[in-house]
């Protein structure tokens, strides 16, 4: 995620490299964060990185697959046996080694399954690869501790010790019953203050908040978000706590989630894949389709403009201002649908507040259309002191663009604002009225707009 | 963040605010998280939030606080005494009560301060408001709990013990030397397995990733996403340990730099608070300049049309497909200087990458403007086989309209694609080249491409 890295230390692994001086390489990465070296492996070749790759070990090894880069890491796991691979995602969390393996292709995801050593790994990866993508239970990790109700302070810090063996980080202890259902929380502060004789449920906390293995990952994320915490319990249907998940994970979910949309407020499909793992092909599909829509829809363009023939043949002069006058409107209504599909996707709106919105939106459209009107009278009344191309009604065409640009800019604002609101309302995904989208629509009504102030401007003087 | 409160919730909350039945509202409140009463105080009217706010007692009060809405939290302040604003300060963090304090105008920000009571908390908010905005010394939070290197594991417990009566969460146990000096982390794991007599010295992790209290909030939300961590400690420029920033508070600043990016994505400046609060005015200030910008830009397509006036006075259909050929290259352009800004932001490339880049454009682009090409074609033939609008020359029109919407779709392409890297490299933010941005860079060309092919392919027979 940082800035790159700079050359001197690339060249200094890509020299080490060079010479295959393992001994070199080990040292120099002993005390570098997994994450680094997958930052460093970035910028070299792809044989320069899998050098690295393959003479660090399994342990910081492990650590890389998770923070490399998706077509990189594809690109190391087809070079390595089925074997190879089950060693490397030893060091791995339950949620990383499964996200790695589901990128395998299936032939090869049972046999690195089999390959791995550790039974409990291997049933917990079987577990969660069993759950739909998107959903929680893809998403969760089944390393947490976990503490009977009926156990005493001090039992549950024996097992608590035992139980962390396995553990990398404790993020929260968590109260079950017999049967594993989940009924609380152990928070680590009542357990210091707590005497060792005390029950786990005389202290633990009751109020919990849990997501369902089957609860969308969005909707994981906007609960994380909304109650302020960094990890959050899964459980099943009836309440058997399965695993939990960690804010760091949400954070992908978060980015994936703001890409889509990104994408789609651009006029496209979104991509599935990161931009550089997506090939042209599949490009060209997800940018075509948007592209030929909106194309439809431009079309009408053309047709009204054959409308206003005869006014274009009479004074050519009208034709000049049309790009000018219909991509105004177009940059407001983008301006507008973007802040308000912003709004709307962060809650700061919803559609019930409408009113407010169009009061709000008339208003600037007001103002910004003024301003462009203006600025628009003025750029003819400039032109028309030095060239005689407007010839003698100069004014009479000024006051016409005016006028048009008052119209197109207040119109694209209301469509912008509007548009998102509306589709939101009828259940569709508002980021959808993208910018050119958005341009589109405005564009046809521009034209009409211009034209039929044009006629009731300059009838019986040019038209 | 979740979807509306139901209709049913909020009459009942309603029916229990217009009687006044403080009972019956602690009663019905008494279980409920501060967030969800700071969503239903949302979709309240102004008053009624408020009888819930001050009514609900000190501690709801100061949890609500944090999760409500920057606007109802200026109005509900603005009510309060800065005795009573202190009062409910109290039980937040000290991160969240800056915040709060921060928002209050200069002049009750003292006030407020000299009513708390805590003193450590009055010191620790004093410390915390000294930072520049955007600063992690802004984001952090002083409650942790800090260790001696040379304390035992006993002592550690015992001392762990005192500290966390004043914290609400253990998140990590940071070690620091007699000055203050942060040296590492304690994990949880590696003090439940160690004898009692162990020295910390001997067990702690010295390999610990920090931030400095002036580092950029939005370099604090890369290292954590980069380390895959939930909490980061912030030292000063002597390596003193003086907070702690959790991950939950680095989720709002991706929040609103993805906020900030979308808004110059849509063709403006970005807003600085949510769009509720935003006022008319500034929404102008910021949305007026950039449209100001393009229109000028834009002024340069009516210096080229007039440039090819004789064209358009001898054939006024050429007129007809401007505004169809030109926005077809400005929706790709669109497309392009989406993917490539959003690649750039996630670092998935890098401007290094930019001969990749180009190549893979260049082929997507000409993919697309065949496929315009041959539906804007298509469109005049099918036309013309109804109205003679064309005259007996439609094919060659045809033939016109193909080649330039080929030609403006590929550099429309190539212009979005290379836009945000050319920015990039000269140190710029990428996100400006938004799309209303590259839609009038392309507009005028596109307009040269079309009148320029329809000189060549017509000359001596419509021109």
């Amino acid at each position: 995620m940082q800035a790159t890295v700079s050359k001197k230390v690339l060249n200094s692994f890509r020299k080490i490299i060079k010479s295959s001086d393992v001994n070199r390489l080990m040292e120099k990465t002993s005390n570098m964060h997994p994450a680094d070296i997958a930052e460093i492996m970035k910028d070299l070749e792809f044989e320069e990185a899998e050098f690295i790759y393959k003479n660090l070990g399994e342990e910081k090894a492990s650590g890389i697959l998770v923070h490399i880069e998706e077509e990189m890491r594809e690109r190391i796991l087809g070079s390595l046996s089925s074997k190879e691979i089950a060693e490397d995602l030893d060091g791995l969390e339950s949620d990383d080694a499964a996200d790695v393996i589901s990128e395998l292709p299936p032939e090869q995801k049972e046999e690195v399954i089999s390959h791995l050593e550790d039974k409990e790994q291997k049933s917990d990866i079987v577990n969660l690869l069993s759950y739909a993508e998107g959903t929680a239970g893809s998403l969760m990790a089944k390393e947490l501790i976990r503490v009977n109700h009926n156990w005493t302070v001090l039992k549950c810090v024996k097992e608590m010790r035992r139980q962390v063996e396995e553990i990398k980080t404790v993020y929260s202890v968590y109260v079950v019953d017999d049967n594993n259902i989940l009924l609380g929380l152990l928070s680590l502060k009542r357990m210091l203050v707590s005497p060792a004789e005390n029950k786990i449920s005389d202290i633990y906390n009751p109020n919990i908040i849990s997501v369902k293995t089957s609860t969308l990952s969005e909707e994981v994320a906007q609960i994380i978000e909304k109650y302020d915490i960094v990890v959050v319990p899964v459980v099943d249907e009836e309440g058997h706590l399965m695993g939990r998940i960690t804010i760091d994970d949400v954070v992908d979910v978060i980015r994936k989630e703001e890409t889509e949309d990104i994408h789609k407020m651009g006029g496209m499909q979104a991509l599935e894949d990161s931009y550089s793992s997506t090939s042209v092909y599949s490009m060209v599909k997800k940018r075509g389709l948007w592209l030929m829509i909106l194309f439809a829809g431009e079309g009408l363009t053309a047709t009204a403009m054959a409308f206003f023939e005869d006014q274009l043949a009479k004074a050519v002069v009208l034709a000049f201002f049309v790009p000018l006058i219909i991509s105004s409107g177009g940059n407001t209504g983008s301006q507008a649908t973007t802040l308000i599909t912003r709004a709307l996707a962060l809650n700061e709106i919803s559609t019930n507040d409408w009113w407010k919105v169009l009061k709000k939106e008339v208003l600037s459209g007001f103002f910004l259309g003024l301003g462009l009107g203006l600025l628009g009278f003025v750029r003819v009344f400039i032109w028309s002191s030095f060239v005689n191309i407007y010839g003698d009604h100069w004014a009479l065409i000024g006051i016409t663009v005016f006028i048009s640009l008052m119209g197109v800019v207040m119109w694209g604002n209301i469509m912008g604002a509007i548009l998102p609101l509306f589709l939101k309302r009828m259940g569709l995904d508002p980021a959808v009225s993208s910018a050119p989208f958005v341009a589109t629509l405005v564009d046809v009504t521009g034209i009409i707009i211009y034209f039929v102030t044009a006629t009731f401007m300059l009838k019986g003087i040019l038209l």
